[in-house]
């Protein structure tokens, strides 16, 4: 299965005997836009490729992605990006690692509805700006051919999830929830609909499907859809 | 736009430059498998075709998709495929619309939360199957990189969600249903749950995860969440 979900992305494992030593650029890391963050010449230089690995899947698609124009692009040897990101699908699963480490802290608007409201409301921002929508799309593309992007895309939403389980647990002792509510389950409801129409239908995804993501996630979750079961007084 | 999403898939434009009249399959369409279906030679070639073209989304993904191979697999001129099918977006497109064709009939088990159940268990089936969950990652993958391709999956969930309307409307008639219920966000919302795991965060699909999906669906309607807006009663 490994050789088969591989062999469905024939440009990589064409692309990765490419590694050559030769003319590296000259364009120095710190020349490239978007690498005046903290950190040493390592942190630019990643910082430098990914930038570029993300315009190249927002303008592409993952198919697009080209170690030797990904070190032209970001200024950056290729030696050096072949050495410390290997292949394509390097590139993307460290994109992944980045996306979790800058995810946005979870909202604390006070209240259950608002900090739902907040993540739907994030989530339908992100997949409907142009660029990141089109990221999402090569990111998942990629992961439906490569199991290694499959990975990095699940530790991705793992982070995710697990950075806005707090507003179960704050809503739960604020008693806006049922004793043994799963906060990641109630999370996945809110993003799930968002994601099918988005993925998998191809449908448009308005305010008014983020507003009913959330009130079907609050009414479910109420009825103790989401209860742990098994729980001391978890549902039959 | 267009233009961006095409060369995303760059192995596409390639193999249409490859239409050649040359040594058409020897094979007659009758010794193919699966091609006993009722109906002509153009139906009994159209089974061939889209057979093999299911066989190479299951086995090899999008990407692999190529109409010569497409041709000799099918024991079809590969003039026929050319010229009925035109690329391999026109292959997956005319496998979505099979599918769609031959989408099962809705359940009709007397109750509304028996017919969500049987919904929720055909889609867990269907993903999990390790044929057909492979042919919906090449399908939802090829819908990311070609708009053709994206048109024809919202066609095919379009049909099948539509399928399984009457069982909205038949709960409704049954008082199990509050007046006004928006059929399709009921099954969207059995669905996306599951697709969401299984496209999106990448998470094994368990008979739980289906039960959990049809409860909060029947929380969430039953607490008026996907009424239509502007109804006599609608939620305000």
């Amino acid at each position: 299965m490994a050789d088969e979900t591989l062999a469905e992305c024939p440009a990589l494992t064409e692309q990765e005997t490419h590694l050559s030593e030769s003319s590296p650029s000259a364009v120095p890391p710190s020349a490239v836009p978007g690498t005046q963050r903290p950190g040493g010449r390592t942190a630019k230089v990643r910082r430098a490729v990914l930038d570029a690995t993300e315009e190249t899947l927002a303008t592409g698609g993952f198919h697009t992605l080209n170690m030797d124009q990904i070190a032209a692009a970001a200024g950056v040897g290729k030696t050096t990006v072949y050495r410390r990101w290997g292949s394509p699908v390097g590139l993307v699963t460290d994109l992944l690692h980045d996306m979790a480490e800058q995810s946005q802290p979870a909202a604390d608007t006070g209240g259950l509805a608002g900090d739902l409201r907040a993540n739907a409301a994030l989530v339908r921002e992100t997949l409907t700006d142009p660029r990141m929508g089109a990221v999402f799309r090569a990111v998942i593309a990629a992961a439906a051919c490569d199991e290694e992007c499959a990975a990095a895309l699940h530790g991705f939403y793992r982070t995710r999830l697990a950075e806005w389980a707090p507003v179960a647990a704050r809503a739960e002792a604020r008693g806006e929830l049922p004793a043994g509510t799963d906060a990641l389950e109630l999370l996945r409801a809110v993003s799930a609909p968002l994601y099918y129409r988005f993925a998998i239908t191809r449908e448009p995804l308005t305010p008014a499907d983020a507003e009913r993501a959330v009130t079907a996630a609050l009414a479910a979750s109420a009825a103790g859809a989401f209860r742990t079961s098994g729980g001391p007084d978890g549902p039959e």
